[in-house]
């Protein structure tokens, strides 16, 4: 339970779905699904198709979808079901949040990502004028069915993406966990009940977190762990017109941050390198030089949570031991910088 | 209090505002205000000005609120000042509660019906695709700041027009109050600390059953007494292409619906033909026959909260003893538009 939010983990999603509807005695289900996950919706279902891609998390796409709901006849005691990756999630709720002042919705998360992150938490929003979520609402889905039946077909890629971000909540919580998840072999098929398990476990530490700080004021700030140097490389790689995806930059980020929490906190190098070694294995490396520098300091110094242009992290002492508003100096980054260079071979 | 909004009585705003702003140690203040309003705001201030009138209450106006919050730099750690009528407060606290997935915003109410409903109680939002406040959230304004010093320059329609909910709060609530609204002289200058305690009483009223049902899930509907009917003549003025002040059709909504509480739950006849008379003598009538009763109930079975086709009402057994959900049949209502037009004259 989650401010509010049922979490449902289950591989049997229609079942899930079905009793949700019939609990609450709703007028009408409604799904909203982009180009790549309308196929899952079952035949005959009422669907609101979204073009895909965060280019797509726009003010437009929003408008298309209250006139869909409008059209449909959606009410205030109709169900919502967003099915899809974050971009579904977080659009698809702040549509149904808004319309008619709040429609109940449910989410499918349909990628790792979203299963461990955007799906859960109640943050819902779309991208304005270029900047992202700038335009949301804290709006918990009342229920989020988190499921692996999608991910025999989701890309390598888009695993390994969600995957950084379970190695973040690990991190923050358990060390046994942690050193689990070292041994995951993303060439291997996937093991549903095993991955479902650490699905349960990595979504409580989100849970724990937001529950004790829903609308973001202090404590949440620990999941951003990883995420003042990866947002760095993510903005650095949209500079160069290149894309860099974003559970990758998080996997560098969190490498570079257990080096910065080393240095200013005492946070254990076995672990920094045995993490490297993993991100180094398993994430392609981000080709950057000490010529960058520079510019990532600066990028981390206009981050979103920044305050007076000082460069500010979550670190941990230990694993499990998170400090959140941590203040680095750009010779601590340029320290870690090097390190991560070095360790990543880059 | 309600939902967490904090209500201030005063004739000194700018005493009341300072306060907020710097006790909340905001880095950014900036005002909402149309172009009635905006005369209001000091010199210097930042102020969003908006285009007035329900016909802009739209997604047009709601993106130009939120391009220049951008281009002024509001934070999360802003305060924004919505200064005017229902549409500016209902616009404005949309705007600021979904930038950033929310700024603090505080409503400075300029109108009588927007000090005594509107601004208080949470509802957000603004139309869509000609339907009323289709797209919202329920999001508290953290203070609204309740004052008389506007009304000398309202016109008197304005005033007559939230009057008329200020009545209906009476009848929800105290016989009393009621009689002592009644002996109102529209004609007369307004005396600001008695007005001021009529409003003080009037806002607890939908204070008290706001917070015992702030998502309108059920008693919430008490404060549709006299909206069922008095929505439809609005929407009969509309298909006139005739506009009619919303207060006014409420007032006679109030009377029709007295009617119809005695007729189904013994309402005093005694306090009909007093409310009646007041009605009469303030609110110009609305020229209606009963060739227009069939397209009447027919707007009232198609209202946003009747269920299954049927006509639905707050009805009172007596002043302060309100029934939300009331069913009454075409020939009722048929009945108590008669006796309506008696009262009225028309």
């Amino acid at each position: 339970m989650i401010m509010g939010q049922n979490l449902i983990f289950t591989n049997d999603i229609m079942a899930a779905i079905g009793q949700i509807n019939a609990q609450g005695g709703h007028n009408l289900m409604v799904w909203i699904a982009d180009v790549n996950t309308s196929s899952f919706v079952p035949a005959l279902e009422r669907v609101i198709t979204i073009p895909g891609g965060d280019g797509n998390k726009s003010l437009d796409t929003v408008t298309h979808v209250w006139g869909e709901m409008e059209r449909m006849g959606v009410t205030r005691c109709s169900l919502v079901v967003n099915l899809g990756g974050g971009m579904v999630t977080d659009l698809g709720g702040f549509a149904a949040a808004t319309f008619k002042r709040g429609v109940r919705f449910v989410n499918v998360p349909t990628t790792l990502l979203g299963a461990v992150d955007a799906a859960v938490g109640g943050k819902t929003g779309f991208n304005f004028h270029g900047l992202k979520n700038e335009i949301g609402a804290f709006a918990p889905a009342s229920d989020v069915i988190i499921s692996t039946c999608f991910f025999d077909t989701l890309p390598l890629q888009e695993m390994k993406s969600g995957f950084a971000e379970v190695l973040k909540h690990a991190l923050l919580s358990d060390r046994d966990e942690f050193l689990r998840l070292l041994n995951h072999d993303f060439t291997a098929p996937i093991n549903h009940d095993n991955l479902l398990e650490r699905l349960r476990r990595s979504v409580q530490v989100k849970v724990d977190i937001v529950d004790r700080d829903p609308k973001e004021q202090g404590e949440r700030e620990a999941l951003n762990l990883g995420h003042t140097v990866g947002h760095a490389f993510e903005s650095l790689a949209m500079k160069r017109d290149d894309t860099v995806p974003h559970g990758y930059a998080v996997a560098w980020g969190l490498v570079a941050e257990t080096v910065l929490s080393h240095i200013k906190l005492g946070f254990p190098s076995g672990e920094v390198h045995r993490l490297g070694a993993f991100v180094r294995d398993n994430y392609r490396g981000f080709p950057f030089t000490c010529d960058d520098y520079d510019e990532l300091l600066d990028l981390m110094r206009h981050d979103k949570k920044s305050r007076d242009g000082e460069i500010t992290c979550t670190l941990l002492a230990d694993i499990g031991d998170y400090r959140i508003s941590q203040i680095v100096t750009g010779d601590e980054v340029t320290a870690a910088l090097d390190i991560l260079r070095d360790i990543l071979g880059v």
